[in-house]
């Protein structure tokens, strides 16, 4: 398996001059998802927490519903990338195979399955009512995640996601290249360790697309909180999901797109 | 066709209260891609310059080798989203049609056609000698991106893929919430404007991931700059593409990670 770390040699322009010397930049690795053999994906990821990768990914595309639906995952390493090999229980499989030859028609596509704009735009499911949290809250949770980002730290370009409860504060954390790969990663760390997870918030350093809220909804997670900004039809999808969507959260504060009747903003006493 | 920009109504907490208002957030949505009738894929996307996108996307993917191979492109509003609907020429949709017959076997992955991890992580072409460039129109082309960028002045959510020459500076800006489409977008508006892409350079946003090299060698230019880090696996694609890869490109300085005989880093006079 690869470092996700890599080292590199370049050269430094500064209006004073030149040097050189070596920086710390993110791996990335091609990953090849195989079901029961046949193969589904190849995603660009960073080589760490690949079986939680492989579970979480096929929890969001729909392809299991627990983790417990995968007989067997191998992570076997190839020329130029990695195979997340699983194996499904036999009704799993049968129903992805029902599933593949319905799109493999002459003309279907198949990004990741989805051939068509209602599918890529499906409603999400409805979480459940889930814990409530203050203002303090969010700002400590927001707050944890920095120094828990070690592949950030060491290559300022890689995303993070992670899981937030008031009770044990941040309980996972995932990093990659790819922020969709993050949180898939998070998916499947929080299945794999029987994790509720209507207690507690997913983290997001990046921006909130709408297939961000969609995995969220998949993970059951009753609120999202992000550095970034979400897009519009996430703001949509969050609000019909039932999804408390905090974003643009800062040192100095947050802002609410939907569903704010789970946080308590007025301010507590000291 | 939806606006790009929509507004959101939203609460903000601040350590001394909260207030709420409008802000605007960055439209998304799901725009499919059909060749001779045929999906091919579903991309989730800023509508907006969609006919740069069809045209952009259909040549980094390698369905086309030029504009000219399309027939007719129309922008079809759909529910829930938009379809780019293209006729191939005769001869380039036979090709497509048998690449698709070789995906498409029982077992095939369909993601845009990469169903190993072999065909993810192909060699890009290797580009032009192309022009060569000061530090200083480094620095210059990376500060005319921002005014450039109305989309994002407006949303803060998204991403721009520029092109600029030493003689008519920044000549085309394509923003969107991906970073990959506001690539594949430029591709498609140099293409469509007969622009040489080998003396100038791709000036990008976003992290510089081994696809957007891919794509950067697709056009043909020869630099590719950007505001952010690269990984490692775009380190190496962009050594093989023979491509200048310049990153982390900030108001102070640049930093040079692959063939910087392309750059003089001497200091000019003023």
């Amino acid at each position: 398996m690869q470092d996700p770390v890599h080292i590199v040699h370049r050269q430094i322009w500064r209006d004073n001059g030149v040097s050189s010397g070596e920086r710390a930049v993110a791996e990335e690795t091609a990953v090849a998802l195989t079901y029961n053999g046949g193969s589904y994906a190849v995603m660009m990821a960073t080589p760490r927490d690949l079986e939680d990768f492989a579970t979480g990914f096929s929890l969001t595309e729909g392809i299991i519903a627990a983790p417990s639906e995968i007989d067997s995952l191998d992570v076997v390493p190839q020329d130029d990338g990695v195979e997340l090999r699983m194996w499904l229980r036999q009704a799993t499989a049968e129903r992805l195979a029902e599933r593949r030859r319905h799109i493999a028609g002459p003309t279907g596509c198949g990004l990741c399955g989805i051939d068509s704009i209602a599918e890529a735009v499906r409603p999400a499911a409805v979480v459940a009512p889930g814990g409530a949290f203050t203002a303090g809250q969010v700002m400590a949770a927001m707050a944890a995640l920095t120094p828990l980002q070690t592949l950030n730290l060491a290559t300022r370009a890689v995303h993070a996601s992670a899981f937030w409860t008031p009770k044990a504060g941040i309980i996972a954390l995932r990093e990659d290249v790819g922020r969709h790969n993050a949180l898939d990663k998070l998916a499947g760390a929080l299945a794999r360790s029987d994790t509720d997870p209507t207690m507690g918030m997913v983290l997001l350093t990046s921006r909130v697309s709408v297939e961000m809220v969609q995995k969220a909804a998949v993970i059951g997670a009753p609120v999202i909180a992000s550095v970034s900004a979400p897009t519009a039809l996430a703001v949509r999808m969050a609000a019909a999901a039932g999804i408390t969507l905090v974003a643009i959260a800062r040192h100095d504060g947050f802002e609410i797109f939907s569903h704010h009747h789970r946080l308590n903003l007025s301010r507590q006493p000291a």
